[in-house]
């Protein structure tokens, strides 16, 4: 089984994401049966489906696992829905790395209003609970870019009747981004990435029964 | 130095509690230039301060730092004040291990109403910080058995014009508790333990300077 | 212009459910230019949506807006689009008003994932803002009878091309309702009677602009 | 009875500040056998309290009762103690309205660590809750302008061993404050002010009996 593994470059006031770090580190200490690749997107409307797209044409994956940061949340939440909007103007109203500020924009004009996951997410959240690491499913990734990945991909696989598992992966902030903010939630860069070595063993495992 | 921690006995739905595991491990793996003793305390108005003042008759600490779970807190937060109430009537009423469920109740029959922690908390939140570990100052134990630790220690040592160095820190819940509760946040044992012995360092080096 | 309002009879630990007492209370005070009827509906899986094709047959409108409760939400929340799960998996466990308890059950076998509202959502919210009223687009109504209600009804009229404005919307708590839980945000009935004839109105001006 | 309230200037990003609206209306709408006087305090260390006590000493009052803004509190919370302290140093950093931002200094040198407020908070929350209010007893009125206010007050009285009952009650944000922060509760200016003459009546039934 190959996997590939996408984080997100930094975005706002913070200097490291660390969705890519941990996509990294599983890279290096490896699953057992999975050949894993990995790469970094930018949080830019648009660009992060077209380079995830292009990774896949290049290394022919059989899933597609994207990580994004979910600051605020206490749980590693892997996403039931990716939906057809890129939106800002809710609470923040951030634009994304590149100024863009959408509001309720298609992502893919005449796409479907929402895509389910591929991935087997109850039987991941099983599997991370059962190890001792909060989880749950998520039935919004937002409206954002991690949304967007999310949507892309999913659509692409649809139009193309790919037969790929993909989906999408919220995380929470790490303890350190945390430090002048301490009522957000965190979680140890080590359960972070444990959990996301469990959900690749959860899929590996689901694909061979 | 000689520092006196205290952990506490489980209580309600948790079978364990991580406070006493927490100080067994911080005991075990040591503090430069600190000697450790350690108790775990009962879940119980009074009691809980009976045993401390034994324990503390018994081996005579420069510093007593007490340790107690706050279930729905993300950071370490060291307490500042005591205050000379017993209250269940909060939301949850729950009573203690023996079933005592006490509405606004003196500790201390003419005991002044609030008395501040003698450790230097302002410096233990720093050196947290500084080590990528969330931390804040509370400025309430709330008017359970950890609160009646704090006043209880304070007290006694406040009557009897004890120098030492007293007080109480609140540790969010681990991630084995909140998996069924996953917008709880939580912080690994691992740093947990880390944080309970960067404070230590803090008083140790706040003595010494 | 003819709107059908739905609200939901009581459940869980509630005698009342204040949805219900809500769209009696807008009939009553009317709103300019608008015909208005209401139905309550069972918070029961199916039923909730069967009920509510049953009353549209009968009464022909040319809106449908639902109102549901979201316990522990602060402001009023359009809710942006439907998914096809029935799932009460998630925190709480909560079965439906007949015991009912499905994990991961599609509503329409073979129906799309995810459906967008065709009330104008962006309008809505604006309107509460300004006159003072929390509000904003929610991107996930649940997977339990709420959101179950709200893809019921897109799909109906997906099925049938059916021209009419549909949707959900999410109202937060009651006061009275937390009065033994002070940490979860309420509304007074007044102000959310107040904010639903504000989105009939704004739904009212959109159609004859 | 003659009961003075207090509320506060407007602070921070907000240009005006609900708990003045609020002693305003409950002055003119009245409670029966209470004589009522207000005021408006400056958020300003220091100057919070010398007004308060300038004006005590001008009305001769039989009750105090000040009122303060808690931004993200969901209830009506009468304060159970002030602490000698003011400390800026926590999040969000905010200094007072001339900029001072002190770190762990104390409000009276050699005053003592914390005083309990002499109204009947219990009978309040009770009579707030039994008309579906929200409210609930507060251990902490944090470190800022309120707590300043609510010991600086007690102080005074506990050295003039004056009989008066004195305290201090935070209030939630009123609905337009948080129309941008639509996850920040409220509570509607009617309610507030509701639930001060229902705790003002609590006081004065307390006090005959």
């Amino acid at each position: 089984m190959k996997v590939l593994l996408s984080g997100f470059e930094p975005f706002g006031e913070f200097k490291v994401n660390p969705t890519l770090e941990m996509v990294k580190e599983v890279q290096e200490l490896g699953v057992e049966g999975v050949e894993i690749e990995i790469i970094g997107l930018p949080v830019v409307y648009g660009k992060c489906v077209d380079q995830l797209l292009a990774k896949m044409e290049e290394v022919n994956p059989d899933v597609v696992l994207s990580c994004g940061l979910a600051f605020g949340r206490a749980a590693i939440t892997p996403e039931r829905i990716g939906i057809n909007i890129q939106d800002t103007a809710g609470e923040g109203d951030k634009g994304d790395n590149q100024g863009d500020k959408p509001v309720d924009r298609s992502i893919i004009t005449e796409g479907p209003d929402g895509l389910f996951t591929t991935l087997p997410i109850r039987l991941m959240v099983e599997r991370l609970v059962q190890e001792g690491i909060p989880a749950q499913i998520s039935n919004t990734a937002g409206t954002y870019i991690c949304n967007n990945t999310l949507y892309g991909i999913l659509h692409h696989m649809h139009k193309k009747q790919l037969q790929i598992k993909a989906g999408f992966v919220h995380f929470p902030a790490t303890p350190d981004m945390v430090v002048n903010r301490p009522n957000v939630p965190s979680m140890s860069m080590s359960d972070q990435v444990r959990g996301l070595a469990l959900m690749i063993e959860a899929i590996r495992d689901s694909q061979t029964n």
